[in-house]
Formats: structure tokens, sequence, C-alpha cells
């Protein structure tokens, strides 16, 4: 997605060959109309899967998956990083490590919000690790619900997340793919 | 706003006197297209006040916060509870006691996304003691922005959150003001 790539060219910042801050229009602050665009290009994939749920983890999930149910008419399920005293009944739960965190957190969804009459998009702003992916994807299964496969925003390509699960099988559209990255010489995306 | 009350009284449960869960639509499982028509309610509140920013705080309020942030054009900068390895540099910082998860959590966001040029509307799903709201206020006054309002989805006006900022002259609109609840009687409304 070419508009998404000069975005983070334009705005977004290399930290050493890792890390990449994109929190201007992506992750803390949000440009909502490229979220629009965002939401279209993943319609754009996805249509015809039968998609009729969006599943994301918060936070910073939750904002590009909205928008982008829009396109999909449907509603949107956020998998909660931790038990709160909110959420009643039963839950399907994962464990994901947040390496940027550096823990391990219980992920949970309510059971009545997944089940077997689903057809999943996951949705997330960021694929590195794959460690969040996964968690939802066994969320997912959980539930024997149908995956209809992960729309991510940012892949890095560079890491093993992405590759290891399309080995398994998993449909993993990501609109913007960075093979490497540097302070001297910015991003440098797959073709 | 009625659509919004209806859709309390229907698929809202009331657990004891003060706990009102709506994780069907509002808070685990989000209804984008009622986020639209909640979106529009609040920009025909706050339309012509200049908003520049729409401000909330993670995790709930982010997807109302990005639905109603396209009918304003503008974007959304999302309050962080933690600092995380994410942000970098400095930041404005505020203490939040949230009586949910029994906690004080710092709140933060980055000096760049908010400062003396930013006319803000904050967003949030809930308002009940008014602890979020008042360190979300808190933040905006640090930055030197002017505070447009609070748009919030639900209000416990039972508790004494929402009048305490409205005597602070704080413009508090609520689309949805609870005057009392209970498991037998239901959701009784402000009218």
């Amino acid at each position: 997605m070419e508009l998404l790539k000069r975005r983070i060219r334009e705005d977004g910042t290399v930290r050493g060959t890792d890390v990449l801050k994109v929190d201007s229009f992506l992750n803390h602050q949000m440009d909502v109309a490229l979220f629009e665009e965002i939401g279209g290009e993943f319609l754009r994939r996805f249509d015809g899967c039968g998609v009729n749920k969006i599943l994301t983890i918060e936070a910073s999930g939750i904002g590009i998956a909205c928008v982008t149910a829009q396109f999909f008419h449907c509603p949107v399920v956020f998998a909660k990083k931790s038990q709160t005293k909110n959420i009643a009944g039963e839950v399907y739960t994962t464990k994901v490590e947040s390496f940027t965190h550096g823990r391990v957190y219980d992920v949970i969804v309510s059971k009545r919000f997944l089940g077997p009459e689903d057809c999943v998009l996951i949705i997330d702003d960021f694929l590195a690790n794959g460690a969040a992916l996964e968690g939802l994807i066994d969320l997912v299964n959980q539930a024997g619900a149908r995956l209809a496969g992960a729309g991510i925003v940012i892949e890095k390509a560079f890491q093993p997340g992405g590759d290891r699960l399309r080995a398994k099988g998993v449909r993993v559209e990501s609109l913007a793919r960075v093979k490497s990255m540097s302070e001297e010489n910015g991003v440098e995306f797959v073709e």
C-alpha cells in the first residue's frame, strides 16, 4: 500500500535496527483518515471471505479494527490483556509474550462473543515475532470459529512471525512489509 | 440519545445497583454502526467548537473516539496507562485511580501530540466517579490546550463525577445518563 509506505518513510522514526516508531499517526496519535484508507484496503483483500467478525487485541489495534469493521459491516471484539471485573462468565484464555513490555499477558475473550458461527478477520497494527497474532489465532481455534486471515498494517518481515504463520497456512496480509531498517538509511520495504 | 438508551435497556445487564455491563456492544464487543450514530451525535453537540483533536484513554474509549473523529475530521490521541518503551521523549503524566481495577495508573501523553494550539474534545465510554476524566483534563491543562468539553457515552449520574466536573465549568455531554439501576427494575435514565 503505497500511501502507507510513503507515510512510514515520511513520519516514521527508526531507532537502532529494530524499533520503528509510528506513534504520530498509528498507535498513539491516530490518523483516522489514513485508517479509512487502510480499512478499504483490507476490504479489497478479504472481500468475499465471509468475514462477520473482526478480532483485535488492546490497545493500539482497536482504532484500526473499528474503522476496518465499518467496511465489513460487522462488529469488533477486542481481546483483553488481563482479567477484569467487567467481564462476567466464561472466557477463552491464551498467553501472549510481549517483547516490548518484557512480560507475559493472559489474553481473554468472552465466550459470548466468539463461536463456531463466526468467520474472523484478525486486525493488528504490527506483526514482528508473531506472539500476539498466534495468541489471537489460538482464541479463534478455541472458539471453533473459522479464520479468514490476518490483516496487519506493518510487518517487520525481517522477524520470523509472518513467515512462520504463513507456513502454517494462515493467510497474512500486511500492508507494509519492512525488509530492513536503520537510523542512517531509514526503512526499506519488501517489494 | 434514544437509540442508545433503548440499546442499554435491551442488551445491558445490571449487577447489583452499581455495575452496568454493556460489553456486548460497547466495550468488549463493539457495534461500530452504533458508534457511527454516537459520533454523529457528538458532532451535533460540539459542532462549531473548533475541535481539532480528540483525546481518550485506553482501551475501551479508543474505538468510539476513532469513529467520532471521522465526523470531526481530526486525529485521535489516546492516553496510555503506563510508560512503555514505545514512547520516546517527554510526556505529560497524571495519575488516575481505577475503581474497577482497584489500582492507580500513571497515565501519559506524548508532548508532541498535545499543545497550546489544540482544542480538545475528550471522549470516553463511561463517566462515574470522574477519575479518568479528571486525569485527561489535567493532561489538557498541562499541555496549555483548550478544552471544548467531554463527550461521554454512558454517565452514571448517581455517582458524583459528572456533576462535580460540571460545577467546575467543564462542558460534559453524556448521551445516556443513568439515574438508578437494579437487577429487578433495570436501568432508569435521567430525563
